[in-house]
């Protein structure tokens, strides 16, 4: 399913990479809240996203776009964008399919490195 | 309280900055899973974070280290750190006094873009 980019949100895409060409996405999951995983948008990236209701990024390594799943067909739909307050960040709201991390675990962020003792 | 690193952790910092004298952190609150802001920590704020217990951070813009809360009060009492799937991204699980965001808004994220219309 298409989904259509409205007017004030075109309009933003510009405003986020005034600082940077590439801006960190952190993914949420809607149902669990559980973040997901981060990776980056360029412009191009961004534009895809809210074109296709998909979320498309930039990978720094390969220097290309990347539409996430669409190899492993692990596909995160789009359900909300937020951007954050001094517009350099976005937090993106998406129903997963499958697995988000290549590791095959559902999150990116599955490795404890430190814990408050008092916790 | 201080916190203790064990060694473990001590070993994890650098692994972090291989790639780059800068990572981004993702602060989510821990009572509500809500993400509140992003920030970028280089080896100096995550070695004091580690040790404080409390988030410290890497200002681009004043180029300084920066203990998020130091002058309004709003501090973050980390609860839990973890590293993503390739070592170059922390989440970082906070108790969060007062508001995250420097507007007076308890989350960065308080601005909505764009919204699947079928949602």
């Amino acid at each position: 399913m298409k989904t259509e980019i409205d007017v004030k949100s075109k309009d933003f895409i510009d405003k986020f990479f005034e600082k940077s060409e590439l801006i960190p996405a952190i993914i949420q999951e809607f149902e669990t809240n559980e973040v997901l995983m981060l990776a980056y948008m360029n412009r191009e990236s961004m534009r895809k996203t809210l074109e296709t209701g998909y979320t498309w990024f930039y990978s720094r390594s390969r220097q290309e776009l990347w539409n996430k799943g669409a190899t492993s067909g692990h596909l995160q739909k789009v359900v909300r964008i937020y951007g954050d307050c001094d517009n350099d960040t976005l937090l993106v709201i998406v129903k997963q399919t499958g697995a988000a991390c290549h590791t095959g675990a559902h999150s990116c962020f599955f490795y404890e490195i430190w814990r408050d003792s008092g916790e």
